[in-house]
């Protein structure tokens, strides 16, 4: 279960008159979610059919008792939701069998050097993941680590190590799943890479880690049910920061496991929102830590940052002596206390508390975030589903490679 | 080495009529640096003396024979700098005994739950930095790995086990170290914790983790002696960008092992220059990774962001079967068209290339960035020594424990 407040600590932007003027512009966009063409955003169907999810347990399953190192390549959306996910949730230390290693996310020559000398003498099953099949760091991070396995493996054996999550008909590695009959899985084409993390790009991975997938798309059908209209009060939220002037939003985490769900969310809102000259700069703060170090910033820096606060209410909590305190009590005394100093400074804050940290909750929020992210984008009167940008860098790199 | 190219990709900003307004405010900052008050931040000497660094090669040579794990207990200043080279200088798999845990930066239950049942059963030396001994986080970190640990040894094991890192007479903590006899060293008076990483509280953990510190202070004194000029162009530079609009430094760093120097980066310059409304707010990119997720804001997004770019010229390299480029010469390549084509946007790019990455290069890279700090903080006018902001939610939380 989620609790939202976006009230207690946002005083200076928030008062009614700012709110009542999105109600057209929000009758709108509910209007296309709830009877229209983006209607299918609230369905989890959309994300994962059930005899995908049987093929993936069962893909799964073969990796966990096959492999001592499951490698699953990709960049961007096609790893970041899984890995968020993973790191959320699974133990920080000890985390045993198959090793899960995320390859193809740079062409940094060191990390593949040491990655490659890792696998050696390793049972490797690998996921490449990528909708055209030729993106070019995981193009290279699968060649090299295909030709590792080629020399290990027959082809027998291949069919069963090597999976394929591509596009249903076209591309490089779509070709290569016809000649060669190893397995694969399909990357939706309505479903854009950022948006992708509980279709079948995200779920292989999770379910290997050993997360229960299951619980986690009941936290989305909750989202979907139960939380649409908080994720359309948010998004006007953030909306009215912006109009104010506010250009940073800081997602500000207690708990250091959910510093990749940062990751995750700061690709899902800069690639949503940041175009045409637009859009909100997301930055991501790990508190209490960072408070002895950005918190210098958010307390007396520029007049530039809002924060979206994400914090766990329960957690396996420790007495402490010399403190009328336990651990946990002291910890979310301490969430609302740096929020009421944030607000003495320049820094409004929107709190969302998970109960608990767990697939349940884990897939509400990633799920609200996304269906805020749309509808922020379509108030901020931008395409929140393309990224235009990322083409820019690509096409100057293909040109010097074509010459 | 350190390479500098500052004006490549920053055209838009830097034309001579800009730089020269600066010329007097230099030539006064300079002297201070040279025969004046500041002259001790380019004496090596200051971080650390000669009988510390062999007492520091000593201790850290027990905890290599005697420790199953190493706990470090300390937050921001305290173990940011030792955590960004140890990431940074160690094999991302295998790293062998001990193991360093750095604990007590935030005030997350389960971490502590999971990692004090991660020490069960395992021999454990402790670290525990903190100049004034009583700052929350590392205290309650203390507080319950000693209680672990006097259940384990008798007082003459603990006498080896505990380090103490604080203030050379006051405090708790030298109070602990008077009474017991604990192995201690000195956290110098006159560096701030953001600066301290090359003094005692950022060596020990250094030496531990296997890292030669000798190049690393030959890496510091290089920047004193060659580099100051160029931390005082660099400032200079990030000051036109500043004073042009520009709210944003990125620091775009080609390898996830430095993830924690971006980390690190971020805290010296939020808590030097994050004051009185002033000062640029830095984040970190890690590309190529994330020119999937904010590259889409920094091409397209809201124009208030520079480009500070870190990456290494010489990695160990892989030939590639399908490209005219080996990894490393493609890697090199890329780092060159993403500055073009944001330069194209609208996103200027200053270059910083280490021909590797290693000892020396990172210690002349991290004195750098504290000369160009505090430079740049004069430059702004404000104290770029102390950190106002972080005092004020300490306040509140004291009230509230004081009830």
């Amino acid at each position: 279960m989620l609790n939202f407040d976006f009230k207690k600590y946002n005083n200076k932007f928030l008062d009614h008159s700012n709110m009542h003027d999105y109600d057209d512009a929000i009758d709108v966009i509910k209007r296309r979610f709830i009877q229209g063409d983006l209607s299918y955003w609230l369905d989890a169907k959309t994300y994962i059919k059930d005899d995908e999810l049987s093929k993936i347990k069962e893909i799964a399953n073969y990796v966990r008792n096959n492999a001592d190192v499951f490698v699953v390549i990709g960049i961007g959306g096609s790893y970041m939701g899984s890995k968020a996910i993973i790191e959320a949730l699974s133990p920080m230390y000890d985390r045993g069998k198959p090793e899960i290693i995320f390859l193809g996310k740079n062409l940094n020559p060191n990390e593949y050097v040491e990655t490659l000398n890792h696998l050696k003498d390793k049972e490797i099953v690998v996921n490449v993941i990528s909708k055209s099949g030729n993106t070019l760091e995981p193009s290279i991070a699968f060649d090299l680590v295909y030709k590792i396995m080629k020399q290990k493996y027959g082809e027998d054996e291949l069919q069963k190590r090597v999976i394929i999550t591509t596009d249903e008909e076209k591309g490089k590695l779509r070709e290569l799943v016809n000649i060669k009959g190893y397995t694969s899985l399909v990357v939706p084409t309505i479903i854009g890479g950022r948006y992708s993390v509980f279709t079948p790009v995200g779920m292989l991975p999770i379910v290997v880690s050993g997360i229960d997938v299951d619980k986690l798309l009941i936290g989305v059908r909750n989202a979907n049910n139960n939380y649409f209209d908080r994720a359309v009060d948010y998004a006007v939220v953030c909306d009215v920061m912006y109009k104010n002037g506010k250009e940073v939003e800081s997602f500000t985490i207690y708990d250091e496991k959910m510093m990749y769900l940062g990751e995750w969310l700061k690709q899902l809102l800069a690639e949503s929102h940041g175009k045409e000259g637009k859009g909100l700069l997301p930055i991501v703060n790990i508190n209490t830590r960072d408070l002895h170090s950005m918190g210098q910033y958010l307390q007396d820096g520029k007049d530039i940052i809002f924060e979206t606060v994400l914090a766990i209410k329960n957690n396996a909590t420790i007495q402490l002596d010399d403190y009328s305190y336990d651990l946990n009590g002291l910890n979310n005394m301490v969430v609302e206390k740096v929020c009421e100093a944030h607000q003495n400074g320049h820094t409004p804050s929107s709190l969302i508390w998970l109960d608990v940290l767990n697939e349940e909750n884990l897939g509400e929020l990633m799920q609200f975030f996304m269906l805020s992210t749309i509808v922020g984008g379509l108030l901020l009167g931008i395409n929140p589903f393309d990224q235009p940008g990322v083409q820019e860098y690509k096409n100057l790199i293909m040109d010097e490679l074509n010459k």
